[in-house]
């Protein structure tokens, strides 16, 4: 069984607005509006057990998924929502072994989530001109042991993409149909490509362009999660939803 | 460069609507009524190429992605879209080296879709009682290479689980709250449940059975996925769309 | 208790895929697969009757609401939904002695909306180029007796609108940011302007018009439907939704 | 042209956000963070006019619609929104003449609105039990003008209902199918019940009680309305959306 070390990411878990993801070697004491929780104390014990504060509230210490330390990355900037990247992953078949290139990378919120899925064997490439969104991004791979599976790249994708033959693409740029014809020749034949487009106009542009390039199965989605209060009796769906994030624009290299 | 062989699967398309999912070996000759593929011509070529049929029709030669595998299994029984499988897989966090539970394996679009991401290193555990359906999923995983990662059990999981410390369950059937006792004992401490419920009554249930038992952040979501119609001066959602296929609960299992 | 005349219209009701809207006056006997139905003998019955086919079907005979009447149009010739129509009349805040313009009368689905909601202190105009069009919504419109509300022109509004101080107008034409002057000019102070636009570059580009002439509260809407199949114990959306038809735009004349 | 009188209602609009309803009798000077607003001087001015604050901050001075009115209402208590009254009003065919039944006042929101559309030869009847809300509600439709179509009776409907032949009947109550019995006494045949039903779990015993009860076209929908940000070039569906408020179930009386 899974015990919770010094470095392990913990979350802490009160309720879906209450939760917090902290290592004991970071935050001993972790100190809450519902009390302190000695996090040291909890070196040893397994993953979900259930914890109390020094105001005798209790809360669930629980193992991160992907998802949640996804999330975590969004404190600091702009991320893509699990929900999209969940689509990505799937549309793409992202996998152990697939080589992943990345066009953006943000503060690496995609990027983990690729590295996650490819390691042990794949591999991500992700590309971005901002020096201080590159650091940020480090940081957090690091922090959660997945640069392993990554090379961060200070490089403009428009002046060229070093890699060849590679299964998947994302672009998360404001112009990405700027990129289509480095995307094109970085991919493998049949590899997939997919954009992120906040607005329809982009999903537009970039469709004329992969298309002109000649790409196949060239689509546009929009992803919806609603969120359904079960309870006894009383179930009903939430009364407000995150309505959208973006765009993802799918299609495939043909030659 | 990736080149077409004799027993490799193609995806064969057209269109949204026409497209064929077919290995040369099998079909040597494809039928269509835009005329006949030659598909034992096609070996020996690289992926995403374009091909003729015999009245002159263009289609492109892609290979299949995951989620053109799955929706392949759909053509003999009711499967889980992709869309929800893609949350699950997230919210889950399955990836290579998970080792997953699943009661019910019907044709095994799901089962495929956990073995094709836990591979090399991880494992799944199919369970179903109908003897059929685990013929049917066992031609349908052998057929894509993906049954190494696969063991499928002819047992009723009410019985028992007999696998221990899993890092993700899935549960696809009609009275999942009566699992809910074994499928805890079989998760490791803070793995994942994940149920399919086509109605609110079942999430409902569910979501009382699963609170009653001690999981934590338990959760029913709703995914939908518009398609939007990108064209130049003409963008436009899609006119149709699956507006529901089942809801989805989660929850972590706590000690 | 209001009893069904030799040329009432009468709905006709077996399920939502299986329904008639008829008059005895014109059907003496409905002929369907579930048998032949006697309307002449249901002349002096009141609504809301149970009756038998020849085959001993059992349907409902009902009054029409409006939306039935409304969606009758629809099998000739496009319209626009119910949905969309009740939002314009509560955005507009259409009722009884308001003056309203409409611009592309199609087959007189919104004509017959507005008529019936104007009635009996109110007008509608609309303007339609199309002499085909207008017979087919003249002939529906005096079908169901709400002619006495509405003047059909056979102009092109964007050569000018004839009325003046109009509570509302409803344009429903391919390029309706032409007309945005004209119906400036048409409405009151504070007069509501709404307009179907079927793309999201319509609704765009429109949107910068009304702007420009000076409207408020310029907004753009879509309105999506879901059913809910509430069965005991077996409640679920439905499988399958309409998702798009159009986005409206709105906006009130300033001076 | 309609001007602006001592004890018209005026919409003070600046934003989506910042709009205020209000009097110049009530409110001489308008007090707000852009400035004060001297409504006495609009007095005499049209509708659909543009004025300025003390701090040189424009606002537009419109004729409130019926949707700005009943939104009004929901200051003092929750209301039905104006989407799903919309659909209320075109799926009953309520207008000029309509004679409505309302059980559950409330603050007057859907009364006022069935007001509005029947006006001026029909007639509203609205029953509630709690005197304050029944106060509320008759202070909110005398300032607006319209308690000459409206009875309010400090009634329980379950103990029966006055009226009879009835074109239409709303139910805003948390136990709806205890007066399908009453509704339907009350209603002419072919009359249309609705009911607001906030759970999935009201809305599928409701549907039971209906069908027993004999109603036809037994149906239940949910009405999302999403925002489109139209903007040139960036135009996108807008980021977080009102989800659910209820679903409405709709039937027709049979005999």
């Amino acid at each position: 069984m899974e015990t919770i070390k010094e470095d392990s990411f913990i979350l802490v878990y009160r309720d879906r607005r209450k939760k917090w993801l902290v290592r004991p070697v970071d935050t001993p004491k972790l100190h809450t509006h519902l009390g302190i929780l000695d996090c040291t104390a909890l070196v040893g014990k397994p993953f979900g057990t259930v914890a109390s504060t020094t105001m005798n509230d209790s809360v669930y210490i629980l193992k991160p998924t992907l998802e949640d330390i996804v999330m975590k990355f969004a404190r600091r900037t702009q991320v893509i929502y699990p929900k999209d990247l969940a689509m990505i992953i799937m549309h793409c078949g992202i996998h152990s072994g697939s080589r992943v290139f990345e066009a953006g990378t943000g503060s690496g919120a995609a990027t983990a989530t690729f590295a996650y899925m490819v390691a042990p064997e794949g591999h991500v490439y992700s590309y971005d001109m901002n020096p201080e969104f590159q650091d940020v991004a480090r940081k957090n791979l690091e922090k959660f042991g997945l640069m392993g599976s990554v090379t961060l790249k200070g490089k403009d994708a428009k002046e060229g993409i070093e890699e060849e033959g590679l299964d998947a693409a994302l672009v998360d740029m404001g112009d990405p149909w700027e990129l289509v014809p480095n995307v094109k020749k970085a991919l493998a034949p049949s590899g997939m490509m997919a954009a992120i487009c906040p607005t329809m106009n982009q999903a537009e542009k970039l469709t004329e362009k992969m298309k002109d390039e000649g790409f196949a199965t060239v689509e546009t989605i929009e992803v919806l999660v609603r969120n359904l209060e079960a309870r006894l009796g009383m179930t009903r769906p939430s009364q407000f939803m995150v309505a959208h994030t973006c765009y993802v624009t799918f299609g495939r290299k043909t030659i």
